[in-house]
């Protein structure tokens, strides 16, 4: 499993490999199962311990991956995503510590209750067996990711991309020498150790039952391509087109710092604003101070005729503008003639992921909150709070837009299951 | 809607006619989504009136499709599934007003909680979106599932058997003059106006992304092709292959009766016992009373070894009979050495349906409990209670093994998603 090249396999290969590493990680997610609390803290505390260890030989890994990724003309935000410095592994051992002290999941009773017949029935948290993650350039998803699933006393089957092949195998060493030190199977959390993309192909199969839900992390592509091939359930968004939206009650200093913080925080997180809708009797106090503060700011306005009217330099939107995520410094501004309005606006082009209202009417929140599907609306608060750590989960694994399951961030309790327990004293059924 | 013929429809119109159902139904959803806890309530009381009030008329449409399937050579317990008769109408008026009295899901707080940035987040149900529901011959699933899915804020897609075609529309019509005299839209609970299977086909593909999840109701035929073609979620469980293990301190009376009770109450249900694991060293006193007694019922015993030697007329067991949901008076019978040998079959035989021990020893029934992944795990009780309604949930659209959402009995809140509320004093992320 620490191969330093990308291993090439023949295609029998690669299916035979898979499906063995689908039957491994049965075994020990039944083993992780049942294991301790202490033994799972135990195992992320010795995780972080060997990722400071070796901090010198992911460096020197990621190196590699990066000079690789140079020489192929890559460049940019890519290549930002790909690099390890010290910071980010600083980042990543205290994310493994922060993820050991969260509370363990597994056996919490989540409701319970008697019936009629006298038996009491308690529903309790269990695992929910094997997650298949696959992820793009970011080699510290190997780390978080792996940590999150062993907490929920799941297996993980982990799939990074080829540009970050010999960081991401450093890594696993180490989460490898965590679980060997706290006694717990190395199987816990296996690396596909080929870079061919059939892999992907097999995981989004299942692995003969062996993967029960898959996480892809990156782009639109990678997440559009699970989404429509993948056979088990999948826990993903696939775009965060976010909409801020200013009602006629906005404090327009509030209206201002929510904006500039929605969108240019950073504009590449899915919790960005894509869209800013201003209610029209606002148009005159409030319209041109904020689309000014974001032009200073660096980003490029795209609005509806009014706008482009009123702003200076705001450049004509096309329909297209109003679904299209831009993870960049741009941003679609228009205005509304009422909340009802914003709130067709956001139900027709959201892609459910995150929509805010800035309002000092709390009628007006409860409509926006009440009558907008999205996994999370915010009031009086910037999108990009949308984060499972700014959630209090401690980590996430993503944000979910779906409705099955998992919604909005995907953190250690959404990683589990439940079952019933139920006790009786010899009741028989009439 | 209420054609008393079976509609013949080509191809193309099958596809038709669903792909507009899904359209209408995901627009009723929109509705039904903000529609008021009274409204919904009104909803299902006029349902159990118009039922009353037609009782007649549905009477007459169940004798058609009875005599259809007697003239088809049907006869047995599918016939008894297809009838319907006074007793059984007063059973789905009772189940509509009982559904109609159960608390709203939508928008119950499920948790909150503050984050040191001061927001406050609140997660909160909303309905799952559309459901569809296939079933076969019982025409009363048309109302139990129809009543479910609006209780829950959903639209419903139902498409039931062909032998019962007649009943399920008269059923429905009745649906839809509840639905009407709540003022809320009749396509928030749609029949599939044809027979043809095609029509089943489109709904497992989804309706171009409006359906939202799909329960099956019926034979292990039916759950095995919706859970292998279905491109959406699905809530089933192929089997129950449910265990009842007797510990070596098992009372011998509260043995015998959970055992008689698990597998003869109703042989033909999900939750029936199929296979009981007897502790080797009760077997002296345990294994003859509690075999005799069933037999005596009208059970036949397939045992291993030991019990075809000591049980007069118990027949020898071939390994299928481990592994079979027998749903009829057979039971498979098998001495164990310990309470791990118990776990250890049951891990790699059950279907994860519902497991019951008997034990007086609550330390065996810990370990059983937390060894075994299945939906309900049952101490002292009979297997049969594994039903929503014996689970306080009211009423139930049916039992899922899977992981994934919704685990055991599905009722109302299991047809519930939701979303997250946070609500800030302007707060922008660091």
């Amino acid at each position: 499993m620490n191969n330093v090249q990308h291993p090439a396999m023949g295609a029998d290969d690669v299916i035979a490999t898979m499906k063995a590493m689908g039957t491994r990680a049965r075994a020990a997610a039944s083993i992780l199962a049942t294991a301790s609390a202490e033994r799972k803290h135990a195992a992320l505390i010795a995780i972080a311990d060997a990722l400071r260890a070796n901090s010198a030989a992911i460096l020197k890994a990621n190196a590699l991956d990066m000079d690789a990724a140079r020489a192929n003309g890559i460049s940019g935000s890519f290549l930002d995503r790909l690099e390890l410095n010290d910071a980010r592994i600083t980042g990543m051992i205290e994310g493994m510590r922060t993820i050991a002290e969260l509370p363990d999941p597994v056996g919490t009773t989540l409701a319970e209750w008697d019936v009629p017949s006298g038996l009491h029935i308690q529903r309790v948290r269990t695992p929910l067996g094997v997650i298949g993650i696959i992820f793009e350039s970011r080699p510290n998803v190997t780390a978080d990711a792996g940590a999150l699933c062993l907490k929920a006393g799941n297996a993980a089957i982990l799939r990074g991309g080829s540009d970050g092949y010999h960081s991401t195998q450093a890594i696993h060493a180490c989460l490898v020498s965590g679980l060997k030190a706290a006694d717990l199977p190395e199987d816990a959390i296996q690396m596909v150790p080929t870079t061919d993309r059939a892999a992907v192909g097999e995981m989004l199969k299942g692995l003969n039952g062996n993967i029960d839900v898959i996480v892809p992390r990156g782009g639109a592509g990678l997440v559009a391509r699970v989404q429509s091939e993948a056979r088990v359930p999948v826990f993903a968004h696939l775009e965060g087109i976010c909409h801020l939206y200013i009602d006629k009650s906005a404090d327009l200093q509030m209206a201002l710092d929510i904006a500039l913080n929605s969108k240019m925080r950073r504009t590449g997180v899915c919790g960005a604003a894509e869209t800013l809708l201003i209610h029209k009797d606002i148009a005159k106090t409030h319209l041109a101070p904020i689309c000014e503060a974001l032009i200073a700011a660096g980003c490029e306005i795209r609005g509806d005729e009014v706008v482009v009217k009123q702003i200076a330099g705001a450049k004509p939107a096309v329909d297209a503008d109003w679904d299209t995520e831009y993870l960049d410094a741009i941003l679609a501004v228009k205005l509304v003639d009422s909340l009802e309005a914003a709130i067709a606006h956001i139900e027709a082009h959201s892609s459910h992921h995150t929509e805010a209202i800035v309002t000092a009417d709390a009628d007006a929140a409860a409509a926006f909150f009440k009558n907008i599907d999205s996994a999370i609306l915010v009031h009086n608060a910037s999108t990009q709070f949308a984060d499972g750590g700014e959630f209090g989960m401690g980590a996430e694994i993503g944000i979910a837009t779906g409705k099955m399951h998992a919604r909005g961030p995907v953190g250690v309790e959404q990683l589990t299951s439940f079952k019933y327990l139920v006790r009786g004293t010899g009741q028989t059924r009439p």
